[in-house]
């Protein structure tokens, strides 16, 4: 039998739209795809085997090129591996196309191996479901880049032989011939008429800019040249120096800062306390400016307007004028935080500073692991404002922040830095189980022994369970790890110890364990948080 | 505010009904379901953080104790990992109860932290699915037990504060007072009419007995006393003999082996050939015993009735005879074997007879993992009788075959023996990553520096992606995992090296790395299977 022709034009569809690179996870039934993929000549394949950390390495290259990556796994439960990656790339709006191999379908539920029922495997949580056997596949690519961007299902069943005769050639694919279908995703046109925004921002005496998660931008230097106040966590990637979290710890203030317009951007934030403030303290108006957001999300609970555009064109398109809008003014939180650092000690918060410091000054992009390294990365003096700043906040597990930096480093020239605890690098650890370690690729992993994060918790720090249940006290470090994987390790668990310079510079990829106890971490932050109370 | 008290009542109302163990992952959002099932007092509660991993171990515990076991986990992508171990429990019918811990309904979709669309988060791969806020939750455990039994969600939605006040006693639950609800799962009554079945049964020529994947049982040896042809892969734990695989590799004997009614036990083969054999010569009849499967599977395409009932129940109901049934004898076969395996060699395929010889002296139980030493454990001399052998048939993953090992370890005093290929061992090697590595616990891992499995495949073998696309070439050794999870490390690359004995006798946990040539050890596989032929 000939090798399966329809897959190859498939293949060649997908690549004629744009999309040209595939993370292959090995299998049987899915070599038609693998030789289809590697062989047409568009693609740059990577091969990965853990799937929930192959997934998670597709969404990192789709980070970096903006374009949806292939992820292709065999039939059965391999498909639910990728699921983890396939809800974060949908909820932080990032394009994959999953080509899930899966038998004929009238081996279903006949106990035949690697059988499971494939058909919508991802829920609401993919974009669209593709049946390679009766629909249009070539519009996958459309679909994962339209906005909300997102993932797709391509569920691609296969009969044997799974592999081409002898001699048999499998015709390359015509590269550099890629039509102008994509085109169509990347003409942004928005038909937006701002007579009545541009009324509302000018009549508004307290305008206040939010920024949620987004990509590297300087487009809010306009906003903040105005003398608006725009504030994000550091995900947000706007360059805001104002340091809102902690600011609004004093909730005396809050009155005085409630906006009568408020603009929002991007999508999710770290803070609470942003939201907390904005339900108990609501705008007049509340606008969401998104082309298309999932659904109507109002996280401050006080949503007025839905502007469908994105941020560039907004804030082109609206008229903005200099008066003394109401102003965040985060100086006297500075000064605390700057006497506060100016004694450093062995604890994590000192050490997220100095090493946010340190980086800043190189060229690099950061991958912030969940779930306290995102907290801590807002809470430091030294803010990240030249470097990217990446994390996955769409459903903020720790199930894959490693291998989306693995992913990421393999598209950027600069130090690709990860930053995560102990946790959520011991669960993908796998992130490394593969050939793709880049020279740019620094790992710090925060080792204190457990989820210290759940003893910073009122409540929960003081449960008889928070040693087993909770923190789970774990005495694996990363040296085995790394070793495994040929990275050069580094180790400090004292100030003595830790050399940032060698370890950025290092030649070959890096990783540098930090030792810390959880116990004086806990103590340090509650002393910190202490200060900016009322 | 007071804990609540439904997250109680619904812990206790699990417990009422025969459920007593828990497979708890650390989380904030779970905080009260992990208190509510540590300080009930009746359960047995683990803790692991990794949850795929996490609901393995469940799975291999359920596996044990035949009754359904809790895995819990905190709201977000946490659930979704345990979304290949709930596959497997569908697919090879073990009950689980998952509790999803949830943000309340409001939130979904407003870029909250670690949420997503949690209702029905298993489609069809989940029995049932009970919404805490709006079902009645105390029917999942007999949900879960009755045939086919299998794994159900009770999502529950939970608001702040998720620890009790200071001083806030947590009333136990009153252990031992466990009501009769779950005898109504276990008491099975079947009405099966058996005069149409016995009458067929009287006046067949050849019966052929097949039994798939079932638990360890002596019910078949009613059947071979009476002559009639009993043929199972090792998975089938039903003490055949009869080397049906080999036997079957030549098929100029197809035709005399034909039967005119088949019976058949347990759920899915290995082995493909058996498969081919029925499919091409298909029997009068042939009857498939289950008191209730899922569909109707047919993997032998010759499916005339399904008859609702145990696999004992129609053996002791049924009327059997002695007559010349059809034999199939593998008497040839087995002294190709002898002479086979009486020149050993470094090769995989000699390895596994000699383990499984030396296994079998000993009081153990194994889990075989996917994908080749499944089918190893087919092709021996020696076969597993009076050892159990277990392994994830149900969809045939790679992705918990060590963790299910783990799991099942806790229930059991015999040596609990994981066979392992390498890829499949670092997939999941967060298996041993928490702190119930029992002393019982052995690991072999069979390291041929990747897939193996791929060498041995026609077509597969020379294709010029081989190496990098499905062999995957890897260099990791399960040396550094197990001195990490303090696991004594025996290695061996010769017989010289290899000690079994010290091995298997260890005073702790400990893991066998065996490392072989996967070009040999295709080379012995393919001359050992040319003896079959005809």
């Amino acid at each position: 039998m000939a090798f399966p022709k329809g897959i190859i034009e498939l293949v060649d569809s997908l690549y004629q739209q744009g999309v040209n690179e595939a993370v292959i996870c090995p299998g049987s039934r899915n070599a038609p795809l693998m030789i289809a993929l590697t062989r047409h000549g568009g693609f740059k394949c990577y091969s990965s085997t853990d799937e929930r950390s192959a997934g998670f390495f597709g969404l990192g290259i789709a980070l970096k090129t903006g374009r949806p990556v292939i992820i292709c796994c065999t039939s059965g439960s391999a498909g639910l591996n990728f699921a983890p990656a396939i809800v974060e790339a949908f909820f932080q709006e990032i394009p994959l196309i999953v080509l899930t191999a899966d038998r004929p379908k009238e081996w279903i539920g006949q106990w035949d191996g690697q059988t499971i029922y494939q058909e919508n495997l991802f829920g609401r949580h993919a974009k669209a479901f593709f049946d390679f056997e009766t629909d249009d596949c070539s519009a996958a690519p459309l679909t994962a880049m339209a906005e909300p961007k997102g993932p797709v299902q391509i569920n691609v069943p296969i009969s044997e032989p799974f592999y081409p005769s002898v001699g048999e050639v499998i015709p390359k694919g015509e590269v550099g011939r890629v039509e102008s279908r994509d085109k169509r995703v990347e003409s942004k046109e928005y038909r937006v008429d701002f007579s009545y925004f541009n009324q509302a921002i000018s009549s508004a005496d307290k305008i206040l800019v939010t920024v949620g998660q987004m990509e590297d931008n300087s487009i809010f230097e306009t906003l903040s040249a105005y003398g608006i106040p725009v504030i994000g966590d550091a995900t947000s990637n706007c360059g805001s120096t104002i340091a809102h979290d902690l600011l609004l710890a004093d909730e005396s203030i809050w009155p005085a800062l409630q906006p009568d317009l408020h603009i929002h951007f991007g999508k999710s934030f770290v803070s609470k306390r942003i939201k907390q403030f904005l339900r108990t303290h609501k705008p007049k108006q509340s606008w969401l400016i998104h082309p298309n957001p999932i659904g109507r999300p109002d996280p401050f609970l006080c949503l007025t307007h839905v502007i469908n555009t994105d941020a560039q064109n907004f804030i082109k398109s609206a008229e903005w004028s200099s008066k003394s809008w109401n102003t965040w003014n985060s100086a006297k939180i500075t000064s605390l935080q700057a006497e506060f650092f100016a004694q450093p000690n062995w604890t994590e918060l000192h050490l997220y500073n100095q090493i946010t410091e340190k980086i800043e000054q190189e060229s690099a992009e950061v991958h912030i692991a969940n779930s306290l390294a995102v907290r801590y990365i807002n809470w430091t003096l030294v803010k990240f404002i030249k470097t990217e700043v990446y994390s996955n906040r769409g459903t903020s597990g720790i199930d894959g922040c490693l291998s989306t930096a693995v992913g990421a480093a393999q598209k950027t020239d600069k130090l690709c830095i990860s930053i995560i605890g102990d946790v959520a690098f011991q669960y993908d650890r796998n992130a490394l189980w593969n050939q793709y370690i880049p020279a740019n690729l620094r790992i710090i992993v925060f080792n204190n022994g457990g989820g210290g994060i759940f003893r910073n918790l009122d409540g929960a720090k003081d449960l008889p369970e928070l040693d087993e249940f909770m923190e789970t006290r774990q005495g694996f470090t990363a040296k085995n790890t790394a070793k495994d994987a040929g990275i050069s390790y580094f180790s400090a668990s004292s100030a003595a110890e830790l050399n940032l310079d060698s370890f950025l510079h290092n030649q070959g990829p890096a990783l540098l364990e930090i030792h810390t106890n959880s116990i004086e971490n806990a103590a340090e932050l509650k002393k910190y948080m202490a200060l900016f109370k009322a």
